[in-house]
This record gives structure tokens, sequence and C-alpha cells, in this order.
């Protein structure tokens, strides 16, 4: 088994006026709550809200493309989002592997996302299977 | 409250070549299982195997855009990928409200995807908050 548990991975994204705007443009999710400072500001927000999925982008980033191994498929995901995300924030990805089910070649990930102050925006876990 | 216990919605997604190649871009998730029909066929699948992102993006659109209210947050997300999405399936989208948590403005809803011959592709629930 590749992977053993305490395993840590750690990456730095930015939702940026890009992946804000091409977001919309692929899911068509123009919520105003996403679009319109003045009615997220209404709702008590500091400014236009970014969408949450977003972070499961950025989660299919982390398990594509930065686990030592490619032959990986995602098994279960849950996020439970704590704060708001607002345009140009950086998050801070940062997860260990809490749980390895070897018989079934699983791995589970316990993660969050902070932002610079370490406030959460976002935590969950991730189950992955390795494709043999 | 606008929701009562069982509402029921239904939409219909597509996950299309722009779908696929606009998630790659957005978020540079290019893991060969995605990207490769060789790899993918290799361990097993009919094809290259869609981003299960791709359905969180859907959800994206389902409580942003298809509910009866505009003022809504995602509060939590649960999805278990079930089996394979391929490249220009379609695939059906129901939601139901499964709990009401009156005295914080919360909802629970349960869905599935489905392709077409019936087969779950996915599902899980998602919890809401109404902004006041």
């Amino acid at each position: 088994m590749i992977f053993k548990q305490g395993d840590k991975f750690e990456e730095k994204f930015q939702v940026t006026e890009d992946i804000h705007s091409g977001f919309i443009q692929l899911f068509k999710d123009k919520n105003p709550l996403h679009t319109s400072t003045g009615f997220a500001t209404e709702k008590g927000f500091s400014g236009k809200v970014m969408h949450g999925n977003i972070l499961n982008g950025f989660l299919s980033y982390f398990i594509g493309e930065l686990l030592p191994v490619k032959n990986v498929i995602i098994h279960l995901q849950e996020i439970q989002f704590k704060n708001p995300v607002y345009l140009n924030d950086e998050v801070l990805f940062s997860a260990e592997v809490s749980e390895i089910f070897e018989s079934v070649n699983a791995i589970e990930f316990k993660y969050s996302f902070r932002k610079a102050d370490n406030k959460i925006v976002a935590k969950g876990k991730i189950q992955i299977g390795l494709l043999l």
C-alpha cells in the first residue's frame, strides 16, 4: 500500500475571477448570492459569495493530480461549508490519510480549506479506491 | 416554510464535450482516467470516465437555480459515486425534501443521478439554509 495513515498533502488555491466566471459559464448557477454584491451584502456577507462547489473542483485536482499515483477513483465525498469564500480569496487546502481499508484498496482522507487568517472555510472527507 | 417534506425536483443534465473540456480547463484535473481512453479501458471501463465533481457542479445549479427561492446557501453536501458516467451520457437528477429543520431554517434533500437505463450513477444528500 503506497499510502500510510497520517500522510499529509497541502496546496494553495485561489478563487480568481477566471475561476468564478468559468464556473458560472460551465454550470449556469447565477444565483444572486454569487453574482450580485447588493444581494450578498443585504444578506450579511462582505461581498459576492463564491460557489461552494468550486472547492469541490479543487478536490478533483487534489485526487487526480496531487497524489503520488494516478490509478485512483473517488468513491464518496463530504463537504461542510463553514465560512464564505470571496472573490480572489486564497485558500490553503490540507489533507491527511485518515483511514486505510487495505482489503478493498480504499483510502480515506480528512481535509480542510482555510483562509490566510487560519479560519476554516470548509472541511470534510473523501474516500478513494485504487484501480488495479 | 416554503418547502414541505416530500417536495420533488427533477432535471436532465448531459455531460457534453464542452462541459468535460471546460471542467479540465477550470480545475486542471487531467488524470488519465478522465483523459485517456486507453488508460480507462485498461482499468475496466468502457471509455474515459467523466469527473465525479461535474455532478457536484450540477448540484450547484440545482440549489442556485431550480429551487423556488433564491435566498439559499449550501451547508453540507455528500455524494457517493456508484457507477461511471461517460462522455455525452445524459443523467436524470431527482431530489426530494427529506428533512426540514424549521427552527434553524434549514432543509435537507436526498438526491440521485440516474442514467437512461435507470442505473444510479451517484446519490447523496445536501443541506441548505434559507438566508433571511
